[in-house]
């Protein structure tokens, strides 16, 4: 048997310390003991103390533990969003948030662009209370340009800024002092069995939960925010969370802490230009993205002049499995993570093949 | 080291094939694969089919996976009740499904007896849409009568009945046909890693969701039941799920079919009635329930004379882990488990020493 590496952009590879976690997770009982005792108690707090070093998340906000970021989208507009949230849609993604809030009966808006093309609109309709902004579509590979990030900011002190994560962290750095919520979930550059999202919230967030509780709005139950934070001040969680998914992401965040979170950020931007290179080089393979900026470090995106079909099974041969396009895409594009389990090594080896054989 | 024993009543003794499933998973890429793809609709269906013949969930009922039984609770009272439902309420877990009815601003009522005390009113107010019945509470350790269960299924066809089966299945036998939709999360007797809730629901259910969305009733997002049934019936999930849990718990609920469904429901009964044996001749320690009825095959509750801290200690250092009572019984019951993994002899050793020690 082959062993297999996955370039799928979440789901994907694990990450290499993985198996050894698990077997400590088994040795200390971790999937036995209460969430409401003082051994649930060490881990959350452990796992919260990792991600605020490796992400860099000031004080001044708190990390929860739910269980996507579907659910995260969901929480997002039934806390924060009285009336009106405004996104910028290029993509799948950031399309099914917009979704969401058409789901609960929002009246929000959205600056819509083709999939994959860049944002020319940054004025926010003055009714919106919240912003949401995508970091990395991961359906187009598309990354939104940070310094539009802190013009909207600027711009915008009083509303709220809305993070999606997913796929960047914490691979791409971000300044929190621009948003004021974001998440992410944990199979895609955490190289985490899929079943946890990560919620990060400020005071703002925490300060408008409440004038929707007042305006007699429905907040949600057990994953309302005010409920989030009673039992994660206690260091807990309201229902019985996914334990072994915090364990595993505490460890792994302290792994990438001992690696170095500079050392992470690096090896993204060197990893991902010689794959953007090599697609330069390819004869049938060109980046979906144009504007270079917007490339996204974590998620490449080719486009295949003849299909995706035949290279995929190429690839597979090799042991490869790399992601098909998204959507409409599916058959058009190949997505390749660039994960922080994804060594040079095997990212070098994928871009030699690009350049030569594709 | 000793080996520990976990007889707390959930997260609880992991089964004890769970080491050799998670090899298998490694070796399958579980946490790897994609959640759009063959390999993952495979693990669905056969989780799906190993539940349904363990369970004896009929055909017109369907099962989805959600995040936990709280989340369950919750989408209940989003997709299927409009104004009203009536819960049974004697302990905390069915004391907090009612909260959320009122989370939500329903108009919701309950028949409200002390703890561990047993119902006497089954007469349903008329506006009531859903009756909820906690098959077994596992606060307390009371056990709803099923002869009651057929009264209200009789009395009441027009009104859906909804069964919190945490902690009882699949120890504890149900007739489907007495219920319309009913739930459990994992780390009760299937002894896996908590971070999933099953919910099954028959076709009463979907035409009530369809009734809400036409009244312009706000029923939730991805987890929406309609939205779970389109995913569903291609074998996905809307969003990237607990894949990991899901095909670990189709891999015990295949062990157990091997074992046979019968043999586990006699091993429950044999197990209980050797420990509520055992509290009989105790002198410090007596069953909380007083209706042999009512007390639970799976969580038995005894009360301490003495209160529970020196006994904890003493069972702490044969190596057994036992629950603290809930929420205001914290220091005056221990909870015992009893699932599936407890084999015979460790549930023999333990009555002994209950009859002869306390």
């Amino acid at each position: 048997m082959i062993h297999k590496v996955y370039f799928t952009p979440g789901p994907s590879q694990t990450f290499y310390t993985l198996p050894d976690h698990m077997k400590s997770a088994f040795n200390e009982n971790v999937m036995s003991i209460s969430h409401r005792g003082t051994a649930f108690q060490s881990i959350f707090a452990e796992t919260r103390q990792n991600l605020k070093l490796l992400l860099g998340v000031p004080d001044n906000f708190d990390i929860y533990f739910l269980s996507s970021a579907n659910e995260i989208w969901e929480r997002i507009i039934q806390n924060l969003v009285a009336n009106h949230s405004h996104h910028f849609v290029n993509g799948s993604f950031s399309e099914k948030f917009f979704q969401f809030s058409q789901d609960y009966k929002k009246n929000s808006t959205k600056h819509n662009v083709d999939y994959g093309q860049d944002f020319t609109d940054f004025v926010i309709p003055e009714s919106a209370e919240l912003i949401s902004v995508t970091l990395n579509e991961t359906s187009i590979g598309y990354g939104f340009d940070l310094s539009k990030l802190k013009e909207l900011r600027t711009n915008y002190p009083d509303k709220l800024i809305a993070l999606d994560g997913v796929s960047a962290f914490p691979s791409v750095p971000l300044d929190f002092n621009l948003i004021d919520t974001a998440y992410f979930s944990i199979q895609k550059c955490f190289g985490l069995p899929s079943g946890l999202g990560v919620w990060i919230v400020n005071q703002k967030c925490f300060n408008k939960n409440e004038s929707l509780k007042k305006a007699n709005i429905i907040t949600g139950s057990y994953h309302d925010l005010n409920e989030l934070k009673l039992m994660g001040d206690k260091n807990q969680t309201p229902e019985t969370p996914n334990t072994l998914a915090i364990y595993l992401l505490g460890k792994v965040a302290g792994d990438m802490l001992n690696r170095g979170v500079k050392s992470i950020h690096n090896d993204t931007i060197y990893k991902a230009s010689i794959l953007y290179d090599a697609l330069d080089k390819s004869k049938t393979l060109s980046p979906f993205i144009s504007t270079k900026v917007n490339r996204s470090k974590t998620i490449i995106v080719a486009n295949c002049a003849q299909g995706n079909k035949e290279l995929l099974q190429k690839m597979d041969a090799k042991g490869w499995v790399v992601g098909k396009g998204y959507g409409k895409f599916n058959d058009d594009h190949i997505r390749i993570a660039n994960f922080p389990t994804h060594s040079k090594e095997i990212i070098e080896q994928m871009a030699d093949f690009i350049a030569q054989e594709t």
